[in-house]
């Protein structure tokens, strides 16, 4: 079995059970988004959770030497084009350099790692229209000089 | 001027006398973020911001008009390349789908505004490495039936 | 089903029965444009509107789920090539920044929203040649500062 | 001169005596989305408009040729990026091949003219939110058969 | 049946029986060059043409519903390799301004339709090597100002 | 000088005494086609053209090396965003493999060159709409096994 | 049988047998080079050429029309990878001006045709490590002034 | 000096003293093709020839340290646009799997050096029409198993 | 049998006896680097190499044939995507100027070898992070005047 | 003073006093690789390494403030060009997916870091022709589930 294959087997049996990524997340007991990207193909499953997806949605013995694969992680198009993807790329282009100096003044030369990584969503309620809530917390690599 | 010219002026002074955003956006009330971006010029000043700005910095009168102008918001590669900047988007890249996922499930089918939206930076110390914390917050936008 | 497979089928029925969009629109009780933009997979359903077209067009019950889901919207090339897309292309190239002048003038800095949007199409008839007219009606969503 | 001589010309005097686009197109009889973009540079001047517009801005004499002559028409990025910008794009690739169904099944196998063409905006006013109404009429073309 | 399915039983046919595009032409009454193009499926044939193209060949009933249907008009490469096409595009590139110099000193400000158009090729005959000549015919359509 | 500015000068000239491309194409004994291009820097001058032009527009002496050196010929935009020439573009694109059917059923396997070439422009008066008439002349080049 | 088919067939044939591509440019009495491109599909056989082709190698029958057919010359990627033709490639980008200045100083304005065209390749044996020659033999266009 | 600096006086005084890349290649003691693309900036000269071409052109004793200098060497677009070298991408294009096949039978698995590596053009006179011959001349290297 | 046949043959046998690269390079007795490139089809083996790795791995005997092949080396997209080859992409990016500057001074001009190349990969153990240690190993080319 | 100022202020003085790259990163305490990326502006300067610099090259004062600033680290061409910079690209594109296999073998799913990372380049003296070798040194840094 391929990435892909096993994604497709979630997507269906998700469906099937009118499932949600919340009930599979809290059935493997890790987060919505990490559950939700793990499941896409785009992060490689621990063994722990894996053993527990399977045995939550009965996924093919087999499948597990697959979740714990580690992925390729690339995508589609180098400028996204759904309306929801691509607001966070608009965001990403409006705000970049604003991010780099403001991290850069409060952490010295370096970047966000994207990899020592872990991202949220939230809903923020709102009477005037509710609110969606994206927190990336990634740790701080400072240049090295040599 | 130009928003350019403004931007320049603004990083000379600030350079000159060793400031920081978190001090200008201090001395016109403002959050960081927004005001890195505004002085970046990728966000129209109100006129009470331009006002202080303006004070705050002894920039010139006529750069009054320039910072209320609108913007057009552009960036120079469909790509970034600056490490910080590539790390955001790469987290677009692998997360996309996710994010969409995960909104839709909480939201129902429609985006996260770009627009009605404001951004925060902060910082986790940790003895480990201290962590960057990036806060997105956007009004949910349903898409329309007609 | 997949959104591609509801959309061939949609499109097999209306051939064969010589259908139009706009029947189909009729009796669903919806516009002709978000009609055929959902049955193209560019919008999701709702209930009602679902509902209905299964029985309009015979569709097999399992298409519910898929005409329910929430679509990632895409398209095949950057810059399009069908003569009838390219024109409309060519009007965002050759107008773009006088709409963001005329609209900026008339409702402040902010964006035309293409999210809380709908458009129509109209026949003008001309005797020097009919004419197309599509209107565009989007939320104005200005930007917050903060 | 050049066209974008007398654009940044007509920016400035706009700017330094606190115009508005509504009453440059007032003062000679133009539509507002047409003098705008004439006036960036991306439609001819007829000679009764281009009299009317150095008398009401006092432009320079031989700036008449150059509003006389025709523009090269051009845009700077194959995908603008500019959020109003976008969101228009954005309409043109979902919306592509809806509007090709639903133009093609009202008129018959041909385009709507992007040269024989006006456009339009308005502002609907709406206690949720003010609402852009953009008005594309084009003439419709057959294509040939021979 | 879809276009391309046409296409590929016409090629067959064509190659099977050994005929030339010249006699597909002059069977159903039209142009070389426009009937090439539909039966590529790049033009929509007229009810008459199908008819007489569809008794000719023996193409299946079906087929002709296809034929009828308004084509998308798409091609594979932003810039075409095969050197025959490739000739054509360097053409348009190296005498492009030309072309738009002299059009519009002859007909005023607008362009030439590539919808109201036809097109035609012949042989002339040269002992220093046969010539090809294209001829290209399109209504000249003007700007309008509103 | 460079090509650039012989074309510039010829440009200045031309609009100070309001000529027309045929008014300087006659003077030089050369059609308005290829003259317009030479002007425009993409073909070289013959000795005896280039000494009519100078003559004629009343150039600078030193502009006859330019006029007759090989051009490097390039444009903007690997696809042309003009209106007028994007129709053209467009052109080879909807008929570009029916011109290879047409053309290579005519004259063998080969290709039209585009260096052994030449094109005019003419006007066809129709009371529906003048026509644009472009005729594209090019050597036959059978390609060669070895 | 479709140009991808006979090559196919062809490399099956020649692995299968462990020939070269000289033993089979030898058996058809043509060079290695022009073989090999025509076997690749990137060229049509001469009625002679395919003859003897389809009897030294067995190849079906129906091939033939196949071989003759005239082919769509196309290429995977406009930057290659392969690092013996990206060689080529970069010698193109690192010397085309050059070979420009070169060719058109023993020659006149002109070009170097790719159609009327020949090319071979050559081992040298040296001590030092033997090297490719490669020898490009294409007849000189002139530019035609009209 | 940069490499731009030293490329441009050798083109004035070239072009002033009415000299040829030949006569400049002789005076060197190296070949036209090198000796060229070196005048151009796309090789570093040796201090012989450096030496050569300053006292031969009467160059600025301070052009001797840029002419020894590495040249970074780059191209402007990723697919050339002037004719005479658009033919010979198109001979990389065309032949690049062929060239493959052929060095890689004759050699065995590597590629023909780009820097181990000379080039020559010569004249072959010919009444049908003069011919260009382009000799390439890269020795084999063979790929490394380690 | 293709190149991607014996690669996938490859990969299920690896994961089916929980092989690592490491075994099956010490099997073959080639370093780790170059097996697995060999074995994701980007080098040909040789016949000693080829012949070890069917007895270990027990692939079909006609897999010979193909491990043997000439691969053509290509990969998927011009900026990679997955964050671990995509750092590598950065280094070049970010350092390709440097290394030039530092591999010339110490060399002359000329480049490192990717043919006559070998690569190493290396782990370092270290408390505050183990550290990957890659060691490329390239012949030194000068460039060659003529 | 700019990042671009100070670098050509560098390579001025460099060019001037015949220093290297070697004898600069002596001076100042540092390796070479990283005080030549910091030298073109790619890399900031600790204060100390600034201070040394200004003294051993008598850079202006105002130099200091810039060589400290966080540089924005971007290259031209998505593909660079130089032969050099190439053959490092050419690598990455051949052996990305090795490395990715190779580098998860050894140390589980995650990534080489560019940040927390030294690079160096070493000589090796070798009869058939020298050899370069650049050792990459980056931290491991394994993905995060959360």
């Amino acid at each position: 079995m391929k990435k892909i294959d096993v994604t497709e087997a979630i997507f269906a049996i998700k469906k099937d059970r009118e499932l949600t990524w919340e009930a599979i997340s809290d059935a493997i007991g890790m987060s919505i988004v990490w559950t939700t990207s793990a499941c896409l193909g785009m992060n490689s499953f621990t063994e722990e959770a894996a053993d527990k997806l399977i045995k939550y949605l009965d996924l093919p013995v087999d499948s597990k030497a697959t979740l714990l694969e580690n992925p390729t992680k690339e995508w589609d198009k180098a400028v996204p084009q759904d309306p929801l993807i691509y607001r966070l790329y608009e965001v990403v282009g409006v705000y970049g350099d604003t991010l780099k100096e403001v991290i850069q003044e409060k952490f010295g030369d370096g970047i966000m790692s994207a990899i020592d990584f872990t991202m949220d969503v939230d809903k923020q309620e709102d009477p005037k229209g509710d609110r969606v809530i994206v927190t990336l917390n990634g740790k701080f690599l400072p240049y090295k000089a040599w």
